[in-house]
């Protein structure tokens, strides 16, 4: 039996397990990427387990999430962050160089390897044949220590795209194809492996549009073959010595067979307030926008941007438009500078904004009140703008572009203004500009290396040992697909404080029950119920870590999110899933659940949940492998790590 | 007797009072601008007035200062401003088109002309010969409805000007040698007018850089004569029909003469925290920076970039260095697009921030706590950069340019690696990109325009008629130089409330006594007591709007700084002076004071104070026009002007 690609790069990483789906396995992590957001958390994570220096092949630090810089907040996480990674041998990308994925895709990205990263969106690079994934920052902090990283061993799904994109239809068109098709709620476990003839059509970037909105998903990465096109990229990235061919056997067996022919795919746009809520562009074209988006890790690429000035070239924005820009790196910015790109998108009125991440994680360029915003990055959950009451939808940039000079949501197709048999043909640039000054590579001596902590970075809170009993009520109740948005809401006022836990725990739930966390801690931690898919969207681990630091004992829910899912466990709250859904209907909020001999029922897996209020019982189950145990029974990773150390 | 420029515009403009040195004339005003942090009250009290449209030859609304947008806030403020601009006949100047004062000296600034704006350094424009002055919201919004705005005579200091710049000396660092020898304690009640043949070694940049920082001296405004530099200037952007020559008569008068040999002065820089703590850059070359800001009104024209990209080009921004540039306009962006300037820069490491005014007023980009930050802009005032213990130093692009690489306060000519005779001769463009479609004209139907208001925008409040007697306590004693600053701050976190005075009041004071607020609430108002300069920096009429609202009814001081002196009476607050400045030193914070029989003492102009606490009286006065007696005793300038309406 031939093998897959997922298949061969775990093999050849696997440290511990069987490769059987569904079973947990370790495998050894090459690459780490951190940004500043999760970062600081997981430095500190990073620096109590005492190890000198990091044990992988590349660790990378960057700096784009909290680059707005309203208080002396950001830049001591800059400054935290930078000292840090000079002390433990990490590579610095500084603000400004650019969005995590772009660059590392860029620069560091390698065929046949394992990435591990902070944030949900790491498996962009998995474009380039690498496993990249996704995790809290403490699983990052461990592989940074040289641990191997537990997951669950994936089902592989093979999506076969043959055919070829029409004119005016792009990258981002076949992931949210693929969106419409499976939602966010079928990824959970599974990788996407990308074949076919279609493939060698697509550009390194448009495969990273590809796999970087797999996170949507839910799906563990999305993996692209390392090809000739891979091979031309990192070539012109002058990085051609790090390039193997890899490719799925011819014989590869998968779990799993989507086909998608890319002569079908038309522009399509995803609806507020999900990004599965897929519709052709034609089915909303009588939308009026406000404001329109180009950038993110999904499309901020040199195309990206080249097309969208072609569209724009010589036109002017809509007077009813903001229409805002962020180049995706630094390599794209100089490059759009070069070739008179960036000219074009001035000329016609764009706002340019920092290569950064910016208005797609609520960092600036938050839309007026009951606004619409057309974007090009990946969620457009609700609030996540900035703005509650704002209605955001994603689209590729071709249809961003075209639909700021109309004012109206636009197909591409229907503008007559554009030659977009032109557009269409753009590629990316050759010629490279490869500048590495702004990531300050480590040095091999770092003992006279001070860390600097401004008086905003807080010791990481800890959680004592898990109890034996847990007798608390239900502080919140909700539905289905709750974010981590939702949980731990990000955005220009929040982010900055994500390196003081004591702080930041104050806004735990805030879009849905400001009162959450003052009733929190009045009762001294709680439970939460919830339904499917809890815990979706970015990997942030302060979705766990300040729900901890509140006292909250465990989640009840239908069923988690991966990433989330691990967190919860790293920071010891249990991830309780009902053995029977029905039962979720019976709790009520405020509802008192106690859970006896807690540590005899992690290790079994199965609990017994007593509705003291109600005066009845349910089974609940946690999907846990032995170590999660151990780490549950600790009261979480950092102190089961320590012991262990 | 000749007649100096100043005289000569005054004179064509006069409709009022006589032309005597500290007698009040009034003016018509040909054109307005505001900006949007202080726009929202101007034009909310312009509808108060109900009239149709502007009066005026050219209003324009710019939106340049809260362009983050953390919030929804930002982006409704600009729908109101854009909308009520179309309502109203005036132009707008859209998010991203630049800084105000850059774009109005670009594209409307016209010798012989009088410009009145909400923002202080609005003086920028009389570097093309017309006089520009700075008010509070409400005098713009009077000026918009055809009412001449009153001002005491001014004062005219000649600066002569002799000699040229040497090879590493800036125009910047003319006027920081100005603020040198006049502090900014000496400006009110002037009018600086440079003549000389110094003034013709100056672009019109050059100029604005003078004219803009002029505003730190406290003069009224600074005006450098229209002749063939202006003239070349206009024809370059296209509006050479709007250019008049306008100089002093040979044998003009004026009441001051000071001169400035251009030859010997050097590099300078202001120390934290006042922009008069000039000294040389070679006396602080030791002083370490984390951050380099390039930009702002004073400092972000074409020949500005290109001044600094030539220093960067090749070099990169020191590892411990957050060096951002802010272009002033959409004009200078897309030339230094065109010209590979900005391509120079982006490779250096800069971080480019869209072009708008930014960090100079706390709007992002604030430093590390405790950090260094080296900018071009025109105030260092202790916590306007948005970080409470940050140590900001003013110098040239050159200066800012050579420590961004260094990575300490340096002196272009300290530095080999730069050909400083070649960067000395860099002069602005000829080809001049012009291009308004950024700018929103309006239109002569405006019946249709329906004027967005979102949910942070709040009516202006008012204080009803003057009181009989005041008698409350010293809400706070404060000393010297206390800015507007220091008042109402601004920064990310503050100004997006400035359409919502109820909200923006609980910040008043708030860096000095956090408890004002409340206090000031619960006496149900009080008065300040204040020693020299009280109301310097920033036009901000939430100074005295704010405080108006919590209920102070006077400010009790040495002296005021003009624009807040007047924007105090226009909101009914009484700005007393000690007539004996040694009873500053009797009173206590706490003390209640009594005022009685308010509106005879107003008509006076003399005041008896009684500080009921200690027993004991003091004289105190206010220089008041007839004109500003009847404002005060209708409570406020537009309860006044609606009453004659």
């Amino acid at each position: 039996m031939g093998e897959n690609i997922t298949r061969k790069i775990l093999k050849s990483h696997l440290v511990e397990g069987k490769m059987i789906a569904g079973e947990e396995i370790s495998i050894k992590i090459d690459q780490t990427l951190t940004q500043d957001a999760t970062g600081t958390m997981a430095y500190l994570s990073f620096e109590a387990l005492g190890i000198p220096r990091v044990r992988t092949e590349v660790s990378v630090s960057y700096i784009d999430h909290n680059t707005l810089q309203a208080g002396f907040e950001n830049a001591d996480d800059h400054a935290f962050l930078q000292t840090i990674a000079a002390k433990y041998g990490i590579y610095c990308s500084k603000p400004g160089n650019g969005i995590c994925h772009q660059v590392h895709s860029e620069r560091f990205a390698r065929p046949g390897k394992t990435l591990l990263g902070s944030d949900s969106h790491t498996p962009t690079s998995s474009a380039l044949g690498m496993i990249a994934i996704g995790a809290g920052g403490m699983s990052v902090a461990m592989a940074m220590a040289g641990q191997p990283f537990p997951l669950v061993m994936p089902r592989v799904i093979n999506v076969k795209l043959t055919g070829k994109l029409r004119t005016g239809v792009a990258a981002k068109d076949i992931i949210l194809e693929l969106l419409r098709r499976m939602t966010v709620k079928n990824g959970v476990g599974k990788v996407i492996e990308y074949s076919g003839s279609g493939v060698e059509t697509l550009s390194v970037p448009e495969r990273c549009t590809i796999t970087n909105m797999g996170a949507e998903l839910g799906v563990t990465t999305s993996v692209f073959p390392s090809d000739r096109v891979t091979y031309e990229f990192m070539k012109d990235q002058k990085r051609e010595a790090d390039w193997i061919e890899l490719k799925a056997d011819s014989d590869a067996e998968y779990d799993e067979l989507i086909e998608i022919n890319l002569d079908e795919i038309e522009p399509l746009v995803a609806k507020p307030h999900m990004p599965d809520k897929v519709v052709k562009v034609r089915d909303v074209s009588d939308v009026k926008v406000s404001q329109v988006f180009i950038g993110s890790c999904t499309n901020s690429s040199y195309s990206d941007l080249a097309k969208a000035a072609t569209i724009l070239d010589g036109k002017c924005v809509n007077p009813n438009v903001s229409l805002c820009i962020a180049p995706g790196s630094k390599q794209v910015f100089e490059m759009i500078a070069r070739d008179g790109i960036l000219q074009k998108l001035i000329s016609a009125g764009a706002r340019i904004l920092e290569s950064a991440c910016g208005p797609c994680v609520g960092v600036g360029q938050a839309p007026q009140s009951g606004g619409v915003s057309l974007r090009t990055n990946n969620r457009n959950f609700i609030g996540r703008s900035g703005t509650k009451d704002a209605k955001v939808y994603l689209a590729s940039p071709e249809v961003a572009a075209v639909s700021a000079i109309t004012g109206v949501i636009t197909d591409p197709r229907d503008y007559d203004g554009i030659d977009l048999e032109t557009i269409s043909k753009i590629k990316d640039t050759k010629e490279r500009i490869i500048d590495d000054r702004m990531i300050i590579a480590p040095k091999d001596k770092t003992d006279d290396v001070v860390v600097r902590r401004g008086p905003n970075i807080k010791p990481l809170p800890l959680r004592g040992d898990l109890e034996e009993e847990i007798n608390t009520a239900v502080l919140l109740k909700v539905g289905d697909d709750i974010t981590t948005d939702d949980i731990m809401p990000a955005g220009a006022k929040i982010l900055p404080l994500r390196s003081n836990v004591p702080a930041i725990s104050q806004y735990v739930f805030n879009g849905i029950d400001p009162t959450f966390s003052k009733r929190a801690k009045e009762n001294n931690g709680g439970i939460i119920v919830a339904a499917e898919n809890y815990g979706q969207g970015s990997s942030r681990e302060h979705a766990a870590l300040a729900p901890m630091y509140l006292g909250v004992k465990a989640i009840l829910a239908k069923s988690f999110a991966r990433i989330h899912h691990d967190n919860l466990i790293n920071y010891g709250i249990l991830p309780l899933r009902f053995k029977d859904k029905a039962d979720y209907d019976k709790i009520n909020q405020g509802d008192v659940l106690v859970v006896k001999n807690v540590r005899e029922q992690v290790s079994k897996g199965e609990f017994i949940v007593i509705d003291k209020t109600q005066g009845f019982e349910l089974k609940a189950f946690v999907i846990f492998s032995d170590r999660q145990k151990e780490v549950m029974i600790s009261g979480g990773q950092l102190n089961y790590v320590k012991k262990m150390i």
